[in-house]
């Protein structure tokens, strides 16, 4: 496995990845992360220099970040500086000092490349095509537009949730004067932009964004998953900007989701998200959890396409995360295969009308059902579960992943219920997770010997009974097990079809 | 990895189960499991033949095993029977059969190596030194004596839950009558043994005794763990024998916990527990989730040895999990030598009284704190708890296993809770958890950048502070990280001291 370490010096805080990658494939994961709030960008605005107390702690804070890259072997580093430090007329001081005690080459990139970087991310980690994206970090926002999954017009405007707090909310309380002239500045500059706005997705990256989704997350009766893919509405980002508003600012990080080292500047980076999807008359912000670091970690090892993207952001996560706990790739290929056979002779036969979305989940949770075993065999449907939900799958929406979930949770036994959801629970949920659990338990057993003796299943029907009919490709191959199997795992489908499911011959 | 199929043909379940391991080594896992129940045994008592339906299932039964055997290329197969064919007096007509329709030859062992096989699991499974085990199967219960780790007396009696079943609570109900003379039958035989009982632990096995202490361990606010370790009280059993005697036969297995497929022989197979304990003069029973075909496989993998003995079971335990989710064992065993340095130091220092057990949890916890980043690196100690706790750690009590799991979970944030005990929290938990985790807490940062730079922690004291003094071997490594880390997360500890903590220099 190799290792590349990105620094990101951003104006708010400073972090240190370790990614772990195999050279040539798609296999990543992130191996280790230190985060300082080193606010780099505090007190610069009206002088545009960076104070003394600030770059002593980045200086520090760098030595730090080496020491470790060197301690623990890391040889490929990036480090890298956005909006405070390449708009600070001082900032080739610091720059010195870093390289001086550190032996660190910071590479500080333009707000173009800021920009450009936030769309990798964001396009490597949902399934947008064309729409928008926004980046704020402390000390600039980029604005970004996504046009066939390629970059189209970027913008990065030093709106940062640092530098608008301090100018406009620099005390304890925030006056609904200050708000709106901060309001007003943010609106004046994104107006100016023809491109920003009228209709598509947008997706939000960056710390104040996720704090912003996990407070909102925790109002809601949700399960217990990240943010990532978190959709959040205008309306929710309104209720929490007037809680925090009516908070002095030193105890808004006590509200459930706020980092505490954020408290003082998540109001004004909350008001500037808020004013840009006014601005372009967004509804809604999908949330990613990755960011500038994930950009350029996977403008790495995506380097020979350009753009430097996955063919199928969902297809890659499923698989990545399968690959991970060493599914048996036959096994799981198989099972989803036949359970998609099923799946689709069903809706030809008129016995449900689920489409493609259902269609893909199912899929995800056959690859996924049995990652589990990696930690016991027992109960390893529950720990399929647990990993599906904490390990994580960038490009689904965080119903997609409780759904994925559930599906691999109820492979073998039990009942589903759809109250897991929360209030993520749409109309039909309990049959649609009734009908896709009990194809993924009757596809389970007819692979139960896990050597593809059954190549297919066809639907058939009899005396009012749906009538599944394994096939052998040659034949010649034992389907002992799968019929027995597959004949006392039938029930959970028949209910879901509400009529009697049969095993032939 | 090698792979080895157990066929256990008891007297009222059969499991195939398929173990994977590294020959040569001590890293194994289950991977593959199915249970049937098939109920061999089932009216034999009056004149020892097998009857012709269960008869019908066990060659069924057999054909499907055999079948996922050839199918998934399993092909180092054991399949042993037990007490209700060892005794049937047609058990040659079964055999042939088997042997004709599957190729399995099956072996009948006697009670004695039954016994011996038992022994191997308890002794593998648990800590025991000097005691007893007691082996519950549906034909005959198995008793054993255990002197210095090594088999001592055993016998084997025909004893079993559907035997005695059968022949003394045939019915729905259970009159007080029927029970006394189970009871009485019980107790005659048991008593014959001269060395049965007089003092020293007792180890049980066996679905029977599985099942009844995960009743038993429902009815208390437990945390949510399997039942190995857990301690059966003679109370606990009596009050579950009431709440069984008092239900009709069909309607006991509704009692959480237990089986359905036990409910008519669960009251039968309690009262013999029950009985067995009494007349040995033992108040609790110590669960295994070991069985027989643990003790087959591991006479196979341990056969070099005599007895097929792991050295020490917990040390297996925790070097296993580590082992199976990569842990970087240079990290890890680093961080335990300097978790148990403080540890010692700061008992030698008279700042607290905990001995040898909280520095062996200590010690694993620490073995075990980073197996969470096989799932992400997010929240990994939370991931890391839900893997102890899940994948399970033989030789470990409930309780202990419980904080292991809670030691790792606070390695890195938050405030530990002893009240995640449930009823296994005793006085002085939390006192206790904010010391262990505010030790490990240290360690880990002293060993932040995971390059063993810091080679020992000298306990020192300066104005009434704790003064930490990290000791380089050679000198020149680079500590900035180490100390940088560690003084920023020294807080539990001092509230667990009660007194500044500091780290020199």
């Amino acid at each position: 496995m190799e290792r590349l370490a990105v620094i990101d010096m951003g104006s708010n805080s400073w972090r240190l990845v370790v990614y772990g990658y195999e050279p040539g494939t798609a296999w990543w994961s992130l191996t280790d992360e230190i985060r300082e709030a080193v606010r780099v960008g505090a007190g610069m605005g009206e002088d545009d220099t960076l104070k003394p107390e600030p770059m002593e702690r980045a200086v520090h804070t760098a030595a730090v970040f080496a020491s470790f890259c060197r301690a623990s072997g890391v040889e490929r580093i990036e480090p890298v500086a956005t909006s405070a430090i390449r708009d600070a007329s001082n900032r080739d001081e610091l720059l010195d000092r870093i390289r001086e005690s550190t032996g660190l080459e910071v590479r500080v990139i333009s707000g173009e490349d800021e920009a450009r970087y936030g769309y990798v991310a964001i396009a490597n980690s949902t399934t947008i095509t064309d729409g928008y994206g926004i980046d704020l970090g402390g000390g600039s926002v980029q604005l970004m537009r996504i046009v066939g999954r390629r970059p189209g017009e970027a913008v990065s405007l030093p709106l940062g949730s640092i530098r608008m707090s301090e100018r406009f909310l620099p005390g304890e309380k925030a006056p609904s004067k200050a708000i709106k002239a901060l309001r007003a500045h943010v609106k004046e500059q994104v107006a100016a932009l023809d491109w920003w706005g009228g209709g598509g997705r947008l997706v939000g990256i960056g710390g104040t964004i996720r704090n912003l989704a996990a407070a909102a997350q925790k109002r809601m009766d949700f399960p217990d998953v990240d943010v990532g893919g978190f959709e959040l509405t205008a309306g929710a980002l309104d209720e929490l900007i007037e809680l925090l508003a009516a908070k002095p600012a030193s105890k808004r990080g006590n509200v459930s989701g706020i980092k505490p080292d954020r408290a003082d500047v998540i109001l004004g980076g909350a008001l500037v998200v808020a004013t840009a999807m006014e601005v372009g008359g967004h509804d809604t912000l999908e949330v990613s959890e990755a960011g500038l670091r994930e950009g350029i970690f996977l403008g790495h090892v995506l380097e020979e396409r350009d753009p430097p993207l996955f063919e199928d952001v969902r297809r890659q996560s499923v698989e990545n995360l399968a690959h991970r706990f060493n599914s048996d790739a036959d096994h799981v290929n198989h099972v989803a295969r036949l359970s998609l056979e099923m799946f689709d002779g069903l809706r030809e036969a008129g016995l449900h009308d689920h489409g493609d979305e259902e269609r893909e989940l199912l899929w995800a949770a056959c690859l996924l059902h049995d990652i589990g075993t990696a930690i016991d065999y027992d109960d390893h449907h529950r720990h399929s579960h647990y990993l599906i939900l904490h390990a994580g799958l960038p490009g689904f929406t965080p119903r997609e992943l409780v759904l994925v979930g559930l599906i691999a949770r109820y492979h073998r036994k039990g009942d589903p219920d759809a109250s897991e959801l929360g209030d993520l629970e749409r109309d039909g949920d309990q049959r649609r997770l009734e009908l896709l659990c009990g194809v993924i338990r009757l596809a389970e057993q007819l692979e139960r010997s896990r050597d593809q003796s059954v190549a297919g299943v066809r639907i058939g029907s009899a005396n009012g009974a749906v009538v599944l009919e394994p096939r052998q490709d040659g034949g010649g191959a034992d389907l002992t097990v799968a019929i027995w199997a597959a004949r006392r795992n039938a029930d959970l489908l028949a209910g879901a079809l509400d009529r009697p499911v049969e095993v032939a011959p």
